[in-house]
C-alpha cells in the first residue's frame, strides 16, 4: 500500500519527513506519472484527478483543505472515503481571523477606514461587548474554536447549525425557524458554513433583512454562498454596517469588481486559514494509525450531507 | 463634605445616580459655581480647574480618564492626592483594542487595505503566532490585563517597564538595557506608556532601528510620545511594516497632516478606551470608601513619578 501525495512539492517535502518519522513502513510517493496504481491506497490533494479510476484499490482521499466542495463535481465512488483536514494550524488561524473580523466591525474600523481617506477625525459612541451580539453559521470545529477566543471579551454569543447542537456558553440555534431566532438578535454575523448546495447564495437579500440595522458580516466560509449585490446594497441602504471578506466568486476577485470598491468592506485575499504543512502532516498520518486501527478518521466527510 | 462633579452633564448624572445609591450621605453638586467650596472634599475632572485655591478644604483629585499627564501643567499643592482612573470599562476597551491591533498587523491588514486601492488579491506567507513576538511598553493594568486576552492565541509575549517587574508568562524586562533587549526581539510593540517627561519622544528613530525589520506599532500611549517623521521614515523605508494609532499630536489629528496620508497606518480617533460611567462611577465610590477606611484608593499617583 502506498501514500500518494498529490500537490505542491514543498508541502510534499514536509509530509514525506513527517510520514518516514510517524509511518516508516509506508511507502510515499509524491510522482503519480511513476507510482504503481494498484498500490495507491490513500491520496492527499486538493482536486479530485481526473484519472481516478486507475487507482483500483484507493480507499481514502484525504483534502488538503479544511473543505471538501471541490471534490463535489467529480465522481468519486461510493466505497472511497473522503476526509477533511481538521489540524491545529488551521484552527489557529482562524480563531485568529473570526477574532479579528469581529473586533474590528465591533470597534468600528470599516467606519475609520473610510474616515481616514477624508482626514475626518469623528469617533461613534463605545459599544459594551455585553450589548454586541454575535452569531455563528456553522457550528462545527472552527466556530467552535473561535467561541473559545471571543467569550473572554465578554461578547454574547450565539451559533446555528442545520440539525441541533449544543455547546456550553453559547445560545444554539438550528433549523429554518431556529435561523430566523437568531438573525433577529445577531449584530456581527459570522458565515463558517461549508459550501452544499443548501448553503450556496445563503447570505442573500432576505437573510441581511432579518439581521438588525447596523449589523456586521464577517465571510470566512466559500465565495459563493454570498450574494454580492444584496450585500452592496444591505450596506449602501446603511442596514449594515460593514464586512469583512476572506473569500469570493470568483476568486481571486478580479480589478473592477465591485465589492473591492464598496468603502465599507474589508476584502484579505483568501488568508484566514491556510493548512501548515507540518500540523497537516502530523493530523493525515494520525488518521492514517486510526484507519489502521479500525477506527474512523479525525474529520470523515458524511457522502450525504455533503460535509 | 462634598464631592464636585466637573464634566459633562450626561456623565454626570450617572455619577449622580450611582453615588445616591452608594454614598447617600456625600452631597454631591454638579455645579461648581453654586456650590461652597469650604465644603468641596473630592473633585472629579479632566483637567484641574483654574480657581483650584477656592477649595481651601479639597483632598483629593479624581481624573475622570486613566491618564494625569493633563494634570502636570496645573500647581497641585502637595499634600492633595490624585487618582488615575482604573475601572473595568477601560481595561475591557483597552483589551479589545489592543487585541484587534495586534491581530490586525499579524495579519497584514494594513497591506490588504492598501491592495484593496488598487484590486490586488495576493497573499502574504502565513506567520505563526508562536514565531510573532509581542512586546508591550509600560507594564500598569491595562497592559497586564492585554497579555489576558494575547496570551490564550500563542503569541510570544514581553513588556517592558522603567522599574522591574514580574508577570506570570510574560518576559518582563526593565531599564534602559532591557529596553534594548526587548526590542532587538519585539516584532509588534504596542505603547501603553504614561505621558511624562522621560517618555516624550520616547518613539523615535533610535527606538524603530532597534526593532526587527518588518516590525508594527501599536501606539495606545499619547500622542506627544511619537515622533511622527521618525515613524513615517521607518515606514518608507520599509523597515517597519505597520502601524495602528490612536492617539497623536496634535489631536485631532488636523486634515493634511502626513499621518492620515500613510497607506501602512491604520488611525483611529483616540477611541481605544474610553471611561464608561456607570463602571466609573462606581469605581470612583469605592474609592471613597477606601479613603474613609483610612485605605490608600486604588490609583493613587506617585507624585514623583508622575503617574
Amino acid at each position: 500500500m502506498t501514500f500518494l501525495f498529490n500537490s505542491d512539492t514543498a508541502r510534499g517535502q514536509v509530509f514525506r519527513d513527517v510520514f518516514a518519522r510517524e509511518l516508516p513502513d509506508l511507502p510515499f510517493s509524491m510522482d503519480a506519472a511513476s507510482v504503481d496504481p494498484d498500490a495507491v491506497r490513500y491520496i492527499i490533494t486538493w482536486t479530485v484527478p481526473s484519472d481516478l479510476a486507475r487507482y483500483r484499490n484507493l480507499e481514502v482521499i484525504f483534502s488538503i483543505g479544511a473543505g471538501v466542495d471541490q471534490f463535489q463535481a467529480a465522481k468519486i465512488p461510493d466505497h472511497i472515503r473522503i476526509v477533511r483536514m481538521i489540524e491545529d494550524g488551521i484552527i489557529r488561524m482562524m480563531q485568529e481571523y473570526v477574532t479579528l473580523g469581529v473586533l474590528a466591525l465591533h470597534r468600528n474600523l470599516p467606519v475609520y477606514i473610510q474616515q481616514k481617506k477624508t482626514e475626518l477625525w469623528q469617533s461613534l459612541p463605545p459599544v459594551q461587548t455585553s450589548d454586541r451580539r454575535v452569531g455563528i453559521l456553522g457550528l462545527g470545529s472552527l466556530a467552535q474554536a473561535s467561541f473559545d477566543r471571543l467569550k473572554p471579551f465578554g461578547f454574547s454569543v450565539a451559533g446555528w447549525s442545520r440539525s441541533a447542537r449544543e455547546i456550553e456558553g453559547v445560545r444554539c440555534f438550528s433549523g429554518p425557524a431556529g435561523l430566523t431566532a437568531m438573525l433577529a438578535e445577531t449584530d456581527i454575523l459570522i458565515c463558517l458554513l461549508p459550501l452544499t448546495d443548501e448553503t450556496r447564495g445563503f447570505l442573500n437579500a432576505d437573510l441581511f433583512r432579518q439581521l438588525p440595522k447596523g449589523a456586521g458580516l464577517v465571510q470566512v466560509g466559500r465565495g459563493p454562498q454570498l450574494d454580492d449585490r444584496a450585500l452592496l446594497d444591505a450596506l449602501d441602504s446603511g442596514h449594515l454596517s460593514g464586512a469583512v471578506i476572506d473569500v469570493t466568486d470568483p476568486q481571486p476577485l478580479p480589478p473592477g469588481h465591485p465589492l473591492w470598491r464598496h468603502e465599507r468592506i474589508i476584502i484579505t485575499p483568501y488568508t484566514a486559514s491556510v493548512t501548515q504543512p507540518q500540523t497537516a502532516a502530523l493530523a493525515v498520518a494520525d488518521n492514517i494509525k486510526r484507519l489502521r486501527a479500525g477506527l474512523d478518521p479525525v474529520g470523515l466527510v458524511d457522502r450525504r450531507r455533503g460535509y
